[in-house]
């Protein structure tokens, strides 16, 4: 092991173990998913090239390959709790998404949440057999967020009892939908429904798309890879034109909704349904953005306290980087948002499966407030996390660039969650329609209870100069900043809902005034998702014991709510929760953190427990032996397999003759 | 053509073309960029398959087929002006860098630079007809930023007149220079010259590395590939290892410093003598800046007025998502960036140029402002664009996000300039060095000139609290805003000079002192830099004469402004330049320039005047027909060439019958 980074872990105050326990949700998980990584590094069919060196095709053909081993291996082991599952599936595949994602993460899902008695007879066991192989297409070229405009028609014919699906236009081509290109042989379409002359809008359709003997497209469906992206090798996102196809009836998923024979439709019983699934999703996105940022920081960190360079005083060995405040100052806040997501990702899933359980017993009244959180939070949670990928790929300088990072592949791939699954933008204005709500229902006299009734409070945020105002915020104390992050979201909801205001009385419609207030909407909502990340971090410290771990998060929870401040500090300034010689005192406060985090840095990396297989980086090599290994890594790139590139015959050597 | 953005053409309120001549410097230059682009599209030689089809392998191929191209045709045209090269060879590797960059870009300029007569004569004519092909090799896998800790040794041996060259250690490894692992058969080996016992510090060395016959490396020499990277595919970046490699003692640069025959070292008479190609390297890299973000710019602003999506108001049509007013306060800063940054880049150059020409005569009075000015710029332009690239690529949706977009391709290309060249955050604190010694000087009674003098005005900075100081601002003002801009500079100057002298006063060295203030001066530099693109805008505005162009540029160099205050209300809050009640103000006024730019954004970005093959983006095609051109695209992805991908028969079709 390299000295460096030996000698860091022998100066940790605290115990890494007992942290892993509780990041991972207990000492017993912990060694569960040991045990289930264990399984996939020992298992020689799950051995791989490294994937920076393939084409595409080779990557797809090598997930395909996996997936398919491990759909076997599921069974044979046993594995069905969807956590270990997850575990399993996610080692497996180093954390990249694969061929079958959607159909394990959608289709078999929809079907049974969907499908009634009947169809999942019918679909069910082909599809958990693999006989069907399903995606879930709902995306087209022309329509992403809005998706009751997706043009896609299933017209029911009656005389044939048959839906007859259009793709009318080139931009209602279904665009996206992962596995659709090459790997399934169904897919679950939304299309617009029309019966007896009449749209009763989007309707979820089993179509089959390739035969299944044969895997050729069928008649009248036009299938394939939409090419390249920013990341995703290994997904065969597809497209999908549909000129006339034929479906039985009964292939219409009708669990609520339902086409009968004469043609008559049946609407569902309530259209929140189909709800739990997309909430559900962007809970887990948060818990996403931790272990992206949490690698992120695991690679930069570790790499930082191996390498040296430049020089502190003159005369001495070059120092470990890690010992610049200028690299402090870049990874450390981002360790501590890595942190924090982590427990805003427990508590999201954790809130998730309570309300799921007031759901099946009929009791809704959660819901709105998950809904809402889990957007913001999605959104907030990887845009930060997006940004501090590519902070902690640049502070490792030039090798950060290097494929061999793994830094290039953790930021393409997580990237995408910033667009997927509901639009950050749309996510966070989502979140602020609730606020506004809110704060209305509050000054109409209604006491809100959850997360928001901090709007409760309005008479503690009162537009008054900043320098006249007593300071209510104790920069030392998290509680106390809590509290500031708290009035902060305060302010600026109660700016958002005057700004609307403001725009009505301007004879605006209500839809203009939305638009117009886009700006402070979304600030609203930034607030409001910044202080629930405040509060759930220093919540979570009151369920720690273990006092020297106690004492290293709570270094964490005040150097994220501190450096939070610092670069919001003209919200906390305007609504007075902060004068100008406090700020002074913010900067000398977060100085004082970095330097107490310095010698726990490696330690708080090592917590996050990644196995040098998942992060798959030559710079974040738990022994921190860096050199010899990027070396040994660029030996196997491919344009090495020959000491001379057919290039130079071609054209060097020849231009040289001609010059 | 696309009727939503012919419209969108039809009611711009200026002359695009005017727009153009100013971005390129004049109507004649113009012309001939044109001229140049259009023998580029119009050579069969240079059409190629759109390179996201192909292994890195066949991407480095194609570049080296253009670049042998390139090299015939400069000569057979006579196109021998610097820019006009530029121009072509842009435009032919259509903003990529190629295997031959460092040849022309470094190994060529150190020879005339750095080259005796004697050597000119022996090196100079092969390396220019390639039969020498060249790179710099400096860099080291340990050693990037602080280059005089280079390992690479070059021993002088006198008994037979030659230098030997090794690399010690692993971290010795010469490291990603491009054009070194497959191209060249020479390298500029930057290394650490001893001589009768003692060391010199870094010399640079010619080494040939491979025969110049067949191209297999020389004995004692190890070279390739360092592997696939972020971006760059067309880059074969190297490592290069040697092992007792001799050279002739004729082959040390000798221009300036000397080994004599018997050993004798002859230091150079001075060491500013090869600053200048970096100081050019770092302004040619603030238009470079510039130009990636208005191609990101284009892209996205051409594809948000073909885009429908949701509704504003019931019953409407989808309106395009320019509309909306979170999309434009998501592009219109950017555009405004990218307008202020190319402006940026002319002065830069143009500054180079003047200065360039002092120099040749004797006069360096003015090399520190420009170095400090070079360094901070780069970082505060790069890292600025950047994130812009991004945010541009995430406006775009799920689309973005496809490589048909070309923003992934810009970004991974553009990205790598925040780290080469000088890291961002080492080029800060060079200009943070320049600023703190500046204000130091302007203490002790010094009248500073240049950029920096409004260091010499101490007395405006005073820190009050915020409400009881009159307001300097008038924010609808441009000389205003220039003018907080700079007070908000020279507060954060100060800011930074305090906290150094605070460390020292706790009894730290110079050196401690200094790494303790990095933060402090590091928001120095970026405050300081932000005000000369303030500046620097207002000021090119004065050069506009066309009414109509002067009023659009007007309203961006406003939002560029007011963006930036609100971005970093804090700094002016607390430095007395704004009030709480002007913070609202700024918001408001934010809005009112968005909607001014609304029906000029198109044109705005037609200025920019990049034909569809620059672009190379279904998204920002001139026309504005991206779906079906998003269509055509992917039918030619690689994993299209077969219906049924080789992965079903191997795996899906035979794990069937095992369920």
């Amino acid at each position: 092991m390299n000295p460096d980074i030996r000698r860091e872990r022998e100066n940790a105050s605290f115990n890494t173990q007992i942290l892993t326990n509780i990041l991972d949700g207990g000492a017993e998980k912990t060694r569960r998913r040991r045990e289930i990584e264990a399984l996939v590094i020992n298992d020689p069919d799950f051995q791989h090239d490294d994937l920076n060196f393939m084409s595409r095709s080779e990557r797809y053909d090598a997930a395909v390959k996996k997936s398919a081993q491990m759909i076997l291996k599921l069974r044979d082991y046993g594995i069905s709790d969807p956590e270990e599952i997850y575990f399993y599936k996610r080692f497996i595949h180093r954390g990249s998404s694969e061929p079958l994602d959607l159909h394990l993460g959608m289709f078999l899902p929809t079907l049974l949440n969907q499908a009634s008695p009947t169809q999942l007879d019918t679909f069910f066991t082909p599809a958990w057999n693999l006989e069907i192989i399903g995606t879930y297409a709902q995306t087209e070229m022309g329509h992403g967020t809005h998706i009751r405009r997706l043009e896609t028609t299933a017209t029911f014919d009656p005389s044939t009892q048959e839906f007859v699906i259009n793709s009318p236009t080139v931009s209602s081509i279904k665009w996206w939908p992962g596995g659709l290109g090459k790997t399934s042989n169904h897919a679950i379409v939304l299309a617009q429904l029309y019966t007896l002359g009449k749209c009763h809008g989007l309707h979820a359709f089993i179509v089959p798309i390739r035969c299944m003997k044969t895997h050729q497209p069928l008649p009248g469906v036009t299938v394939g890879d939409i090419g390249p992206k920013f990341g995703f090798d290994e997904v065969d996102n597809g497209y999908l034109k549909l000129d006339n196809i034929r479906i039985p009836r009964e292939n219409m998923l009708m669990k609520y909704a339902k086409v009968e024979p004469d043609g008559t439709y049946l609407k569902p019983p309530s259209d929140k349904l189909t709800y739990g699934t997309m909430v559900f999703i962007r809970s887990m996105i948060v818990g996403e953005s931790a272990k992206a940022l949490s690698k992120s920081c695991t690679i930069s960190i570790r790499y930082s306290a191996v390498r040296h360079q430049s020089e502190l005083r003159p005369g001495e060995p070059e120092p470990q980087i890690l010992d610049y405040q200028a690299q402090q100052y870049k990874l450390f806040p981002l360790l501590a948002t890595a942190y924090a997501f982590t427990f805003v990702g427990q508590y999201m899933s954790n809130m998730y499966h309570r309300i799921t359980g007031d759901i099946n017993q009929g009791d809704f009244s959660e819901l709105p407030e998950l809904h809402a959180l889990a957007a913001g939070l999605k959104a907030f949670t990887t845009w930060n996390a997006n940004t501090g990928i590519e902070v902690c790929r640049m502070a490792c300088g030039g090798h950060g660039y290097s494929r061999s990072s793994s830094l290039p592949d953790i930021y393409v791939t997580f990237t995408a969650t910033c667009t997927y699954e509901g639009e950050n933008t749309v996510m966070m204005l989502q979140t602020a329609r609730y606020l506004v709500k809110s704060y209305r229902q509050a000054r109409e006299g209604q006491q809100l209870s959850g997360i928001v009734s901090y709007l409760n409070e309005p008479q503690r945020v009162q537009p008054h100069p900043v320098s006249s105002r007593p300071t209510v915020v104790n920069i030392n104390d998290l509680s106390s900043l809590v509290e500031a992050y708290k009035l902060r979201a305060a302010k600026l909801v109660e700016m958002a809902a005057k700004s609307l205001q403001g725009e009505l009385q301007h004879r605006k419609s209500q839809e203009d005034a939305w638009n117009n207030s886009s700006i402070e909407l979304v600030r609203a909502s930034d607030a409001h998702c910044h202080y629930v990340v405040v509060k759930l971090f220093a919540a979570k410290l009151s369920e720690v014991s273990d006092t020297a771990v106690h004492s290293v998060l709570n270094t964490l929870a005040l150097l994220y709510a501190l450096h939070g401040v610092a670069l919001n500090s003209g919200d906390f300034l305007q609504a007075g929760l902060l004068n100008v010689p406090q700020l002074g005192q913010v900067t000398q406060r977060i100085k004082a953190l970095l330097a107490e985090i310095r010698p726990n840095a490696v330690a708080l990396v090592d917590a996050f427990d990644y196995r040098d297989e998942m992060l798959n980086s030559v710079l974040g090599r738990y022994d921190g032996n860096v050199y010899e290994s990027m070396f040994e890594w660029a030996k196997r790139s491919p344009l090495n397999r020959t000491e001379v590139h057919d290039s130079y015959y071609k054209y060097l050597k020849p231009l040289q003759s001609k010059l």
